[in-house]
């Protein structure tokens, strides 16, 4: 594949911290540059208190890659912020592109743990350094989102439909197209976003807004002139409402409610469906959408359903299904209107409906999903691992800020049920455990933490995506692959891992080879003065 | 001023929810479509716990506005989305552009409360719809960054640098470049970001990251040979380093570590800074620091700094800034040499960094202020509140969520000291309050909470900013004005309402006949019936 485009036209070379460029400066004067390095993006904790998350954004990665430069513009502002640079640094740098290097990864959608490598970004230097952060970007918010919504997506029942809403309260527009995306990967169905509908295919729905309700007064507004469907006047179709309201005792509703719900079936009368919750949702708004969803079956029209979008979600629901149920001899489809839900919904309010029991068949979560309040940071880093064939190690006194030292392949080692067992790191060029024999995985800090594993399966996880200048094809890019890899992945993993509360966490192990270059390295360095 | 664009390319009539398309389908059906309405913007409640916001983004509402159409690739997908909307819709929504509205807005900047009307958008029913989303998008991102910047600014000292640096923990790539924008709106100095920098004209700054430090394992790495700022050969440079480190007993620090400083001086010798934490800030990163700053100043250059990012920011930067001034015989400068501090800061930590004491001259702030993880939505919402001269009230149990009915004006009265005392909305059209003339202000909902104030000063704070079609040039739009105004407002603030922690309500009012209006209207509606 040749070059091709990141869906955000703001992906460049250019969108990248300052102290990239000048530490290349740095470089390059120093000769340094062109040395070959290896730098690895990894995480250190799942985000929302969990233990997996969904690696994602590898899509725009490749675009990135792909157009990697810096245009005429990015030379002469640069030029400008380090005046004192040479023209020279700015003449190689107007033809740096990304052909330099190669770029392993897990794949778009990969249930991925702490500490292990995500990608490998191998080649020059300095290249390292400019990809580092446009890559970090691109990276932690896609799988920020596809993780946020994996989690949502295992908390709600199966049959139950997800739908993204977020645009309005979004990181922007591109943090709402972006939201959408790989909200859609991680398992929501549709959007609400027409952007994101139209440049992804992501199936788009809705209902309509309070003020489509509140800007109908009464009936006295619908114009009764002219046909309906083809096979009724208007005012026979209001007139058949009417009826149904009279004969149902339901004439305390809202009459402009009735008459917006009236005139949108008019203009949806295939996809009619209503939000109900205007002005009170048992006593006006479910009766309404009754009266009017009665008057199309009898002109053979079948009406979708309601939205609750306020209220006790549980109860509401539960009580409106009855409404429902009651109205299945003149209605017969009434016992498959669908109910829609939304409000604030977030994990912690939709484990707690799962738990109350409720009849919603859909799910609207808007803000939560795409700002993912409950950890809006993906903590993906990206970090020197080796140069010049020297493993690199940056030590810290805080335990988990302490990388793993050279570059390393991944594999995940898994039993007959194709369960995944245990992700073992080994140093890159290092033999692969072999399927039906048995592999020491040892913990990387703790010394008594071993284990023997005879894996059925195994499988490597940082595969080449990038080589020299092209996209590596052997896995061309859906949305709706990618989609389906992360449902995969998700029922692959053991119910403890993957559950809301309180998981067990995953293993992610180190070979015994990787274990002792780790704890030499950590021998060998200097140890931290203690202060008087 | 004629069409301009917005910064963001993906900003367009598409960035919508599909409900607004069906909506204004149903009326454009019902004829209703055209029918005269006034839509507001307005918040419920303050992010992060405060009392006030900075209202931002109507720069690109503007650019959003001059540009607003649906492209032929969006008809073709709103065709394909509602195949059985009738052709004359899609040919005539083809048409539409923002001509037919008028805009009126508080200024990019502007401190602002609950409840009152941030825009107000005035005219056909259907451009009020399709305007909603795509301006909520850009305002709640906007807004939300520019206060959390306002607050973080507020919390350290006047003369404290705050550098922002989110790029790689960013919502997506325009999350970031919204982010860097409203953050130097808000308050913030400069940015990381070249491309936030290049296209925004922000300061941009920044040091190197740790791979550069780790990428060195000793001083043989340094190439000697060649000149050195045209005095000196690169040899020299060097051994006037070691001669320091030697005589000043620093030889135990980590010499691959200043073979990194070492090289870095030598590209940026008048912008020297490190950072020193790598391996032991005190015990390394700031004597190798010194050493190099020394032999710089021998060859007349002043270093900058260092940064320090992590351990215990308020006793090393004090460690630090004693360290420096050991120095001052050696190197003149050195007192005023800079203390930069990043690693994971927020509005907590930095207060309880200006409670403990430190000596740190500049904070970069990341993840927390582009991703405002205390609270990382704003709120903002937007009402249909008049059709046809009717004014409209959106009732609910939850009081906070009663709209006020109708087309408001907002005024800011203030005293003597130009110190804001209430913001008042009347109905529009109405007169306004009149400097030394007292004014009766109501609580909106509360018929015993009134107050007469008699202000010194009034200020009108919705504005025309579009007359149909055209931008309104009274205020020509610049970043540094806006960021002047946020400051200026900030300050003008009484501190009991821009206090971080527990802050006094500011006092959002009503005009007797708009509190009139409200409960007239509340009266009149029908009483929610108890459930048995």
């Amino acid at each position: 594949m040749s070059a091709f485009s990141p869906f955000n036209p703001l992906v460049c070379a250019a969108l990248t911290d300052l102290y990239q460029i000048t530490t290349v400066y740095a470089q390059w004067k120093a000769g340094k540059h062109e040395q070959p390095a290896v730098f690895e993006l990894f995480f250190r904790k799942c985000p929302f208190g969990g233990e997996y998350a969904v690696f994602a954004g590898l899509q725009e990665v490749l675009g990135l890659l792909s157009t990697f430069h810096f245009s005429a513009e990015d030379i002469a502002y640069l030029r400008e912020q380090i005046p004192y640079a040479e023209d020279a640094f700015f003449d190689w740098l107007s033809t740096v592109n990304a052909d330099a290097v190669e770029v392993y990864s897990m794949r778009e959608g990969e249930i991925v743990f702490p500490r292990e490598p995500l990608m490998s970004v191998r080649g020059p230097l300095f290249l390292g350094h400019l990809l580092e952060t446009p890559i970090l970007n691109l990276v932690n918010f896609a799988s920020l989102v596809a993780t946020n919504a994996a989690r949502i997506r295992g908390v709600v029942a199966s049959g139950t439909r997800l739908i993204e809403g977020g645009l309005r309260r979004a990181q922007g527009p591109d943090g709402a197209l972006s939201a959408s995306y790989y909200a859609h990967m991680g398992g929501f169905d549709s959007t609400s976003n027409v952007l994101a509908g139209r440049m992804f295919r992501i199936p788009v729905g809705g209902t309509f807004p309070h003020a489509f309700v509140s800007s109908f007064s009464g009936l006295e507004e619908l114009s009764l002139d002219g046909e309906f469907s083809g096979k009724k006047s208007a005012r026979d179709f209001v007139d058949a409402v009417l009826r149904n309201r009279r004969l149902w005792g339901f004439e305390a509703t809202n009459s402009g409610e009735l008459a917006a719900f009236i005139a949108f079936a008019m203009a949806h009368p295939k996809r009619f469906t209503a939000l109900v919750d205007t002005y009170d949702t048992l006593r006006s708004g479910v009766p309404n959408f009754l009266c009017v969803a009665a008057a199309l079956w009898n002109l053979g029209f079948r009406s979708l359903g309601i939205r609750l979008d306020s209220g006790d979600l549980a109860y509401l629901s539960k009580e409106v299904r009855v409404m429902f149920q009651d109205k299945t001899s003149e209605i017969p489809h009434a016992e498959y209107f669908q109910i829609v839900a939304s409000n604030d919904l977030n994990e912690a309010t939709l484990l707690s409906l799962q738990a109350q029991g409720h009849a919603i068949d859909s799910f609207l979560v808007g803000t939560n999903v795409v700002t993912c309040e409950g950890q809006p940071a993906f903590g993906g880093v990206y970090k020197l691992v080796e140069i010049e064939g020297r493993p690199v190690i940056k030590l810290s006194e805080n335990l988990i800020k302490t990388t793993l030292p050279g570059a390393k392949q991944v594999y995940r080692l898994s039993n007959k049920e194709d369960t995944p067992l245990v992700d073992i790191l080994v140093p890159w060029g290092d033999p692969a455990p072999v399927a039906g024999h048995a592999f020491l995985c040892r913990h990387p800090f703790e010394e008594t933490r071993r284990m023997q594993v005879t894996p059925h399966g195994v499988r490597q996880l940082l595969e080449k995506v990038w080589d020299k200048g092209t996209i590596v094809e052997a896995r061309p890019f859906n949305l709706a692959d990618a989609r389906n890899f992360v449902k995969f992945g998700h029922t692959q993993l053991r119910e403890d891992h993957r559950r809301p509360l309180n998981p067990t966490p995953y293993k992610v192990s180190v070979s015994a080879p990787l274990y002792d270059r780790l704890h030499k390295m950590w021998q060998e360095a200097k140890p931290i003065e203690m202060i008087e």
